[in-house]
């Protein structure tokens, strides 16, 4: 029986209730699962429906980018987790998805400003948008630069990813995470959500400022930290 | 037997019903309801779903504040509920949610004009969105001092909270009530509606002035009061 | 055994298929049906839910407004149905809702343009709105004023009611018609998607001219008259 | 047995696809396959609901636009399906459908530019939009000069219709194609998608740039073509 029988699982169920999430249209998502111990993520393969892939289709790769199990041609995006699970062990999932509205925001080149305790409830503060990939580094290697970029702008930023676990691509798409799948997947559907009200918001009137900070840090530390007083978790 | 048997059976049925209605994304919503001669209320327990809790989770809790029966850690904006049910005993259920139309105009710091029939034949006019917390005030107790701010609000323009059954937290998220849960699940469907509506209005031309006064109080005391002809009831 | 059986069953069942539309929130909307010959109409009970009414329940009027069959009380907008079934005998079936997109222009006062095809195919050119109802028209009898004022408004515009099926009132919401009620409910769905693709358009750019009138000539005709070709009727 | 039986089912199924596809309202759309060899297409009659036409209802034309098979009258867009089919042989598909985003691009008279890789994965580039049709084309033959004018269009674009699989007529609706039923579908699908987010992208600021000209070629490259590595297919 396969040492990654638990991972690819894991990785199956993701996938599967990313498909049954509203958040993809088609096949345009994916889900990743990391081992940080065994070094080895699972990733959906690419172009497969999620109504019919099994558990065994997932592929399993190695930090080094080389499949280690599985028959079939792993997502497209594959680099681009890769890198991120390279230089952010502590992510035990990466998605991407097209999802409508944080897609737009991509598309703008702008980041996603924190206009409610909706937002400060998961991601503590902007959501930042990237800049665009350069023709040199899209020929190089577009996926492992899409994931390379994504590292040059939290470290500009100063994020920590845990914090803000949600990035949006100029001009392509968001790539979220969280230390579990089901924590990446909540990620992605509270993403769009704010994505979506943030867009609304800025129709009524885009002068309106953000959040004030004192109310984002209320919000994000009732939720998140050693004071949460938010759910069931630490009563 | 407990004796908020029948309260705690009623919150349950109105928390399931909210998780239903489509005003909730995962866990983001709670329903209390008042028993105004036992100076007690029931509300959902913190970051519990709506799928999995039974009538049992339901905490119950007097008008100091005090778990008076119950093992759950109640819901993180008790105290908000607690604070309405203290100013305004008539009132017999709170509900709160970050339903998605009613949220912008609470991030947008915008009262909720009456622009059409539909809204006056839920809300006497207006409904209004309250100033943003302070940092002091958030320091001292966020969810008390968010309950504060509602009924300041409230007392500032004059407003009768069952002709008005709703308010819109600056920079958070609504609070709807009503007579009974029912009443209460009914009045937070329609002024997401009526928030959805007026966004709508507002980007067409948002020049446009509200519904003439006569056509406020006619369509209000239509179905409001002594001399109603809407509906079966006092016919 | 009533004489107005069938009359009331269809009502009934076009009640019901608009509760199932997907165009009315809570209870608000009611479909009526028009018995020329016998010079009867019947329509929903004010206030009652979709899901619990029965064929029984269908409230039997006159021309003079006299309830001639049903123990419960007709829908508020009973005198507005009556109103135009008195001026336009033509009509099969008259329905009002306050379904979102049409109610935005009702509340903008604005006449719905012939912006394509898609309206183009079941009405001749631009739906009116009318203008606002005064206090003292209002006082002597609202929903009568109301039908007077459509009437007004289409006699004015010199408008064929069986062309332009549907009609915005100021501030309120939309009423439509039809032959019969089947008709009717379809042009009420038609009314909603052409007002939503309106507001799509009219937000994108509010310049752009309507369809060109050769365009919007040829479409009505094609499935409308004589010389209508669409579908198998006239085959 | 009818030697067109393969060819009227798979055009049935895809027009029971439609139906459930979200894209259409009412019968507003409409899917032809197309046999080259035989030099034949089937289509969908007329006025047809989607739920009750059977696999023998559809229509089979040759490319003379004559009945070769069929009682009812094919749908009255039969005659801009047929030029598509006599200029571009390569189609296996044609779908019209009055989709509510793509139809907003086509009474704006305005070409859906390509605002990310959503829309580069599937469309080589901006999908046009043809001038509106005269009163001089429109009383010769409607349908057929508008299969005309889309041809023109593709021509003085220099675009290959199978690179860039759909068109928006000026004023009227989209027209969309593939190699099969199935990727026609789809690209109604995307084709939709991606005019719904241009159009929340065109409201968030119309001035944004489209997606720049190497990650059009990196998108579009990926997935068609002899270099294509999405999916599983040339795996």
């Amino acid at each position: 029986m396969s040492e990654f029988k638990q991972l690819k699982e894991i990785t199956f169920e993701g996938n599967k209730k990313l498909g049954e999430s509203g958040l993809v249209l088609l096949t345009w998502g994916n889900v990743s699962a990391f081992d940080a111990e065994k070094g080895v993520f699972a990733i959906k393969p690419s172009g497969v429906d999620y109504d019919t892939m099994t558990a065994d289709d997932m592929v399993v790769l190695d930090l080094e980018g080389k499949v280690v199990e599985g028959t079939l041609r792993p997502s497209s995006d594959t680099k681009t987790h890769l890198e991120l699970y390279k230089a952010y062990p502590q992510l035990g999932s990466v998605i991407h998805t097209h999802s409508k509205w944080a897609t737009v925001w991509c598309q703008q080149m702008m980041d996603l400003p924190c206009m409610g305790t909706t937002h400060a409830d998961f991601f503590y503060g902007t959501v930042p948008c990237t800049r665009a990939i350069t023709q040199a580094e899209l020929d190089e290697d577009y996926e492992m630069n899409t994931g390379k970029i994504i590292i040059e702008t939290i470290t500009e930023r100063g994020i920590d990813p845990l914090e803000v676990p949600a990035i949006l691509t100029g001009g392509h798409a968001p790539f979220v995470w969280g230390q579990t799948v089901d924590k990446a997947l909540e990620n992605s559907i509270v993403l769009e959500r704010v994505a979506e009200m943030a867009w609304m918001n800025h129709l009524l009137n885009a002068q309106v400022p953000p959040l004030p900070q004192h109310i984002l840090n209320k919000h994000y530390t009732r939720k998140h930290g050693k004071n949460a007083y938010y759910g069931q978790g630490n009563h």
